[in-house]
């Protein structure tokens, strides 16, 4: 079983079973689940916490944990009120298959199942639950008001108006680099790794988070309605500032490279095999979607 | 001091601060965690926590994290695409406030913020840990498929059609009784109590849980809308099959006052004071608003 399979093995598992009458919402959740994605962010949590000299079955149910909140954020986002789109992975999204009551509870219901993955996992014994309650707090920290949710409140706010660099980093550093981000810290936190690797690991993210955002900037602009699984030039449309239309695709290109190399450094502090995280480092890069 | 000061001193305390991009978001946070209420499902936390020999200090964040999760869900609830309320405690609700996108928003922030501010608090050593992910995994499991948001579904589901007693049951006994029962087993299980006074909590807090639902029918038949800070008869406008129309109001009240009683039995196995959660559930059953 590749990483890939291994994750998404486990992630189905915590599909709520037996509940007779939200089938509804149970249905919305999976097909959410389901509709494939790259699983970057559970991918970082195993290849750190393995780094670190954790198992995977330790790792897997944060591992999955991300993944949930990550499913629950495109939900929410794609809805009517937020960015309204109506595909998301080549697939309608979440509210055009069973409108936006379920979807809505649907993201609200993962977020928490999220953490439930979590808290069971940790409920064995007590060392568990401290190396646990910190992968918690690392995660509920970064996905909240300074991480994820408000990188949204930036966007929202930066629509339609020339927004800056400033703000535009801003809004990515939290919008998609503290999800990546908290995937490394928590593999390493889950393993039991020191406050030094925490922090390279934390590095590692950093970078690669802000070069993702910047490859999909670049992607809106070259890429194309099939290969993508969403309308490109959606960025331009909105009058979004990106990265593209303030520096232009070749410093994007360049800043990316620049990125990625800084991230491989980070691994530097640790003593076990770093190629899956250099290899994923640059293929994120490289990527034509 | 009172117990509900004491609450909200708590509560206001972890509203985010030195944001910069996002105050708007934060405003809307604050906004709806300073709405007021009751504070039950907080006060519930303290009564059981101090019954079982715990301190306020340790159970306060606990207690916090409960409303927290309250907070989150009638800012969703109020959705345009939910139950489209515009008000909520005699003042417009958070959507009227802030737009929907914000809202929305505040609501996925709002639940972060309440694993963030638990985590947070278990953090500092294994045993805290170890009651910590305890009451975490309580908390998120009663609020998601299996709890809250599934209650939630299955009034959606219920909206417009002859919903018999058993699936209006089920839905009450999730959408409001959940996190009602939550509150009485984390207060318990924060002080480290035994597996007897926590089902002995819980189950107090299903039988209160049931009672307060009743009686929120009955008001929204019996009451004003001043009285009640919102528009009264709305059950009824939307077709909605509740335990008035499906049991007339004298069975409604004699419900109640089975519920209460069997609620103040429950107490019967802890040592301590049981006076302030015996008023506490008179009090419930006899409210006005």
């Amino acid at each position: 079983m590749n990483d890939i399979e291994l994750i998404e093995n486990a992630l189905y598992g915590y599909i709520p079973k037996d509940l007779v009458f939200e089938k509804n919402l149970v249905d919305s959740i999976e097909y959410s689940l389901k509709a494939g994605g790259k699983r970057i962010r559970p991918r970082l949590v195993l290849e750190f916490s393995r780094l670190c000299g954790g198992g995977d079955k330790e790792a897997l149910p944060y591992a999955c944990a991300l993944e949930m909140i990550h499913t629950y954020s495109l939900i929410h986002d794609d809805l009517p009120c937020m960015d309204d789109d109506d595909m998301r992975r080549g697939k309608p999204s979440n509210h055009k298959v069973y409108g936006e009551d379920i979807a809505l509870l649907a993201g609200d219901a993962l977020q928490s199942l999220a953490f439930e993955t979590m808290s069971k996992a940790a409920i064995t014994d007590s060392r568990s639950a401290l190396a646990g309650v910190k992968c918690i707090n690392i995660l509920s920290s970064y996905c909240g008001t300074a991480g994820m949710v408000g990188g949204q409140v930036i966007d929202l706010e930066n629509e339609n108006k020339q927004a800056d660099l400033e703000s535009v980093t801003e809004c990515n550093r939290k919008k998609t680099g503290a999800l990546i981000k908290a995937a490394c810290e928590m593999g390493c936190t889950i393993a039991g790794a020191d406050e030094e690797k925490i922090l390279a690991a934390r590095k590692y993210g950093e970078n690669i988070g802000i070069a993702f955002q910047i490859v999909d900037d670049i992607l809106d602009v070259t890429s194309s309605d099939e290969e993508l699984g969403k309308p490109v030039g959606s960025d331009a449309e909105n009058n979004k500032s990106t990265y593209v239309s303030l520096l232009g695709i070749d410093e994007c290109k360049c800043r990316v490279d620049k990125l990625t190399a800084e991230a491989i450094e980070c691994l530097n502090v640790f003593d076990g095999d770093t190629t899956a995280l250099k290899e994923l480092s640059l293929k994120l890069s490289d990527r034509k979607k």
